[in-house]
């Protein structure tokens, strides 16, 4: 008995149906937790590109005429809108999308969004309603379905309002299958880490008991948005090349290399066509096969290149991480400490790591670990992070006289115009070296400085009994003295104790200072 | 400052040469190994239908005239071969191949050997050559690349041969990039691992330097191949139902359900329609759109459906892993219990589960952890496995008084039309819940059997004690017995002696029925 292969075709949509596991949508209750995650962290994108402090709204209700496992997913934004020639394939296309860009952004795939209104299609049937403006004159209504054997979005229906307000932003609405009681947890804890990252937005979210969840903004401050960024050399293949050559205006080697890189000037130019060995005046569309490969090779190995830049990066910055931080978690410490710029294969990166002690920390007897790639939380396959393995096998934590069943939470934020996602479900970032490297750094030093709050505190502990045996015993052997040397008076023992006080004052106001004061470790 | 959205369309292709990194292609070790691994398995899924043992000989070697980071690799084999027609897009285009059907093949995504060819085109600017011939006239020969943005093949030359002696099968032979010094250790474990799990194919293996390596085949014995199924009714969602009812030639849905599904007969079927109150003589073309709606969610929730069929699986079998096992490792004691069929989400799956002890089994501290799934050896993040989990979490290893620095293997084969992996890159399985408890009976029933025995070899070491201390003073005591009451003749000692050694002897058979006699636990 033996079997004939037969081969066909598919496209990317079928693809993603058939293999929605990988993106995150296994079952019903993760895939409400994924369709919740993705569709705020394109609001939040879009915010923040345009500098427009987030209002994001989400309710998921159960729907009375239906099915009890069918809810409906509403969720609207003051983003700047989508252009409405695109919604239909912006919504209804995989593979179609503002993503595929070297800018960090949450979204990375382009698929996310789309995988979220698949899934409600393939569950339940049903279409899905955008409404979005640009701010302009007009207000669009689609509905919409997915061709999903084609990739091609279906539209049902198309409107048009008045947009007398001038409102920009996005609303959409559909139905899917889920399981809201075993996603609930997830979701709060998702919604709470994103308002530790991002303490200038505001997010509703009201539940299908209609309990209403408000993560309010404490801060009108935003990072400055994301840049989209040349390529770095380091980071180029013969493809990336190819594509290049074909569309460059360039004239010569030496201008299509400081034209379409990053941080080339003349000199660096003129250097590296030496080392590549080609001619710097040679026009790039008469390039041969193998010159290209030689290019793409000796791009990689030139190592006068400045590093990337990381000016287009936007980080959380070490003041809103911190105000995050205090705000839903209200520990008794915390510090934060951002890392220089580092690259791997060419892609810029920062590292950001924050900790915080007792207060609002709970004690769960181990360290907690929040972990944010490009101002997203991570919340599943923890055991699998980089941030993981330097937390549990990398740092010696009685190096620093630091208990580790302390209550203790460290927050480890990575953002790059490419972070080394293992998956396309986001959930989980390699252990390059380089970053494994960055991590490990800004860890020691923040433990560094928790080491130091609590050696004070122990010592401050000391005192106040010192101060306590001071307090109480002072004034009895000051009126004993007096009373020994027979005089009237006894001495002033005032002076005495609040010396002992002072070192306490000193040191609630060190911490700042520390921060201040460190630089790169 | 503001940042405006652009949006556009990528390809398959150019989705997945963006992110090689989500499919195992991340840095040139990595993408080595994953080359490897990728080409063989599309082999031996191809010599496996057919029922051919599989002759597989994969070569890498470093070209004198390039780069020194710069491999060639040919992979032969003696499947049944490419359709000429095919051959451009089977090589050329993502998306495209013959695994996307409802059977267990090694493949899933019909992704892995494209990407490694993609992988050498990008990082060398070169062809891929592919021979194939299906045993016909002719030997076809194609000299390809791929149209990255375009996602179609680009046929650079195109031969035919005689194929005078009826030849069949393929060889790809293509440069890549590669770090063949860091990949070498995984590759050469992945090709042991494959010979476990294969006993019945010859695989060739030779390296840079010419080292050659052969895993000999011990059996002609194959596993029957692998079949394709008819779905499941618990696996059917909105548009699988809506595509069936684009096709279908029944005008019943009577007829419907018994002709597209598994395992529905014609008692399955009035039920099922009764639970679903929709009318049966009614032509599935005329449902609405809220009747596909009601018959999918009917379908995922009617309880009376039998559980996946499984005969379409192709598992190792016990005595094929019992054989790859001894063969590779040659351990003291093996036993390989099979469970049987189970079932998530209307996929049908089969656990084996395998445990060695001592002998070749070296012994590294912790019970060493051999992860299978649909006969590939999976070498990658372990620690995110569920059988990580159940082997270091679930199972009470003191229960079955096993030491866990013991010299044991553990060896865990899941089969399935799905199995239920979290990459692409095929790294790890997901816990589950109805794959977690079937490994994890399994791994009880096998550990039970393993305690077995190392409590009889204990007993038979006591006795061995026993036997020495009788046979040393048996014959003493005896001559003083004799002495004692003044006989002229010793009593007959040796069959006393034998009885001592008779417990050893049946223990030595014992497992062989220990085996047949354990049914499910």
């Amino acid at each position: 008995m033996t079997v004939k292969e037969v081969f066909q075709e598919i496209t990317p949509s079928d693809f993603f149906y058939r293999n929605r596991d990988i993106a995150g949508f296994t079952n019903p209750a993760r895939a409400l937790y994924s369709t919740v995650r993705e569709l705020i962290e394109n609001s939040l994108d879009a915010c923040e590109l345009s500098m427009i402090p987030p209002e994001i709204y989400v309710r998921i209700s159960n729907k009375m005429d239906a099915q009890e496992n069918f809810y409906e997913i509403r969720i609207e934004d003051n983003g700047p809108g989508v252009p409405p020639e695109v919604i239909p394939s912006a919504f209804g296309q995989i593979l179609f999308g503002s993503k595929y860009k070297l800018r960090q952004t949450r979204g990375t795939f382009g698929l996310g969004g789309k995988m979220a209104l698949l899934y409600g299609q393939i569950t339940t049937n049903g279409k899905t309603l955008v409404i979005s403006s640009t701010g302009g004159n007009e207000i669009y209504e689609y509905q919409l379905m997915i061709d999903i054997k084609n990739n091609k979005p279906i539209i049902l229906e198309k409107k048009v309002y008045p947009n007398k307000r001038k409102w920009h932003g996005t609303i959409i609405e559909f139905t899917t299958e889920a399981d809201y009681p075993r996603a609930a947890s997830k979701i709060i804890e998702y919604l709470k880490q994103t308002a530790i990252v991002v303490p200038y937005a505001n997010i509703t979210f009201i539940d299908p008991k209609g309990k209403l969840y408000k993560f309010i903004r404490v801060t009108n401050k935003m990072p400055k948005p994301p840049e989209e960024a040349k390529l770095h050399p380091h980071g180029v293949d013969v493809e990336t090349l190819r594509r290049l050559i074909e569309t460059t205006k360039t004239k010569t080697l030496y201008d299509f290399i400081k034209t379409h890189f990053q941080r080339v000037g003349d000199a660096t130019a003129n250097n590296f066509l030496k080392f590549a060995g080609i001619d710097l005046k040679k026009n790039p569309k008469q390039l041969s096969q193998e010159d290209i490969v030689k290019l793409a090779n000796a791009l990689k190995n030139f190592e006068e290149f400045l590093p990337p830049d990381a000016s287009c990066l936007s980080p959380i910055g070490e003041e809103l991480l911190k105000i995050g931080i205090k705000k839903e978690l209200n520990p008794e410490f915390v510090t934060v400490y951002q890392r220089k710029p580092s690259a791997y294969s060419g892609f810029p990166f920062i590292v950001e790591v924050g900790i915080a002690y007792g207060g609002g920390i709970p004690k769960t007897g181990k360290i907690e670990l929040y972990r944010f790639a490009n101002k997203i939380p991570l919340l599943f396959d923890e055991a699998s992070d980089v941030s993981w393995k330097v937390i549990n096998n990398l740092i010696d934590w009685h190096r620093y006289k630091i208990p580790q069943d302390a209550p203790i939470a460290i927050f480890v934020h990575i953002c790059s115009t490419k972070v080394p996602y293992k998956t396309v479900g986001k959930e989980f970032i390699a252990d390059r070296p380089e970053v494994e490297r960055e991590i490990l750094n800004a860890v020691r030093e923040v433990a560094r400085r928790l080491s130091l709050y609590l050696s004070k505190k122990r010592s401050i502990e000391r005192e106040r009994k010192r101060y306590g045996v001071f307090s109480k015993y002072l004034p009895k052997i000051a009126l004993f003295a007096t009373k020994l040397s027979e005089k009237k008076k006894e001495p002033e023992i005032k002076y005495l104790l609040k010396k002992a006080i002072k070192i306490e004052e000193e040191f609630w106001d060190s911490e700042e200072e520390e921060r201040k004061s460190s630089g790169e470790s």
